[in-house]
């Protein structure tokens, strides 16, 4: 039986998916309390005495974004060994993500690299933080990987970064904006080229480990 | 003397240059003919009549901003020798664009592809044109490089331009979102990369010519 907490955790799981839509689709800043209670059938109240206020939802709706990236593509990729299996594991569920997800409901922290760089406030820092934690992460990650000796030593690990990320924002608007069905497909064909311009002598790339082996 | 025909134009240049200056920071949707004309101290009536409909400027505004942009860094181009030195002149301009004016005001194509990617209209529809017809350009500059022989025949147009393309989408993020001051720094490093894997066995790089050359 369903108990009245579970109720409420349930209640506030729609609010947040259903405000993630949103956002993803139209932008943080079209999120309002009313709209999401009325596409869930809830009072305005009732939303808002689970969220608080449109800010407070602003951030949830970051936050709950951010954790299912996490959980989509750095958890399982931290189960494969340091270094090039795991940067390779990283770009593979990274591409398998874009497909299944941005490419359909848009990428929350793409849109919103754009429609917050001429704001200030809480909402925008909390964008720059969550890339730049993300970034970091690939970071860590490339630097393991020249430690491990499967990139090259002269390799520059925030320009590889920087080419890595700037790669998944120019493909996520032609995944989406112009709709093209190869998006993914040149995506992987760029990372492969620039895979290939780090790796240390005699190092095979390997194959990139398939996103079926981690089921969700 | 000024004509009244000449103080009509100059007015109309200026409503474009400050809706242009509006969409680039805020957005396209933002754009409204009431605070423009408040930004003017005219007559909402006066910006109307010039401008006709919202939507009316939001072309009028994308239009300008095509003309500046292709005038910054097309047509220049256009100026060297076909191939290679043609393309090197587009990158090498259009890395003195983003540092001079995106940096700071934004780029009108890379908002709008994430503002309007759930929207329809005519608006969005101008705006995938635009960006259609500069991938065309680029290409057409591709071709005439492979056919030079700069290029290494067996070279993918549409990987070359998608590559290209997705990495000035990228930097527009961090030079402006992040404001890292080593953009265009890295978005150098990233072309010479990507030029390096896809010249002609022999074929130098060659000085990539100075944006100020071209004296705007």
């Amino acid at each position: 039986m369903e108990t009245r907490t579970e109720r409420s955790e349930l209640t506030l799981a729609a609010i947040l998916d259903t405000a993630l839509r949103m956002a993803a689709a139209e932008g943080l800043e079209s999120l309002s309390i009313g709209e999401v209670a009325k596409r869930l059938n809830l009072s305005k109240s009732g939303v808002f005495s689970r969220v608080g206020s449109r800010e407070a939802l602003q951030k949830a709706v970051l936050e709950e974004y951010d954790r299912r990236f996490l959980q989509d593509v750095f958890v399982p990729a931290m189960r494969e060994p340091r270094g090039l299996p795991r940067l390779q594991a990283i770009v593979r569920l990274w591409l398998a993500r874009v497909q299944r997800i941005e490419a359909t409901q848009g990428c929350l922290y793409c849109k919103g690299a754009f429609e917050y760089d001429e704001r200030s406030g809480e909402v925008r820092e909390l964008l720059e933080s969550g890339i730049r934690r993300w970034r970091a992460a690939l970071k860590r990650t490339v630097l393991q990987a020249i430690d491990a000796g499967h990139l090259r030593a002269d390799t520059d690990p925030d320009q590889l970064v920087f080419e890595m990320d700037t790669l998944f924002v120019g493909l996520m608007r032609d995944a989406r904006f112009l709709a093209d069905p190869k998006a993914a497909e040149r995506g992987e064909a760029a990372w492969q080229r620039l895979l290939g311009s780090c790796l240390a002598p005699g190092t095979a790339p390997g194959p990139a480990p398939s996103p079926e082996k981690h089921p969700r």
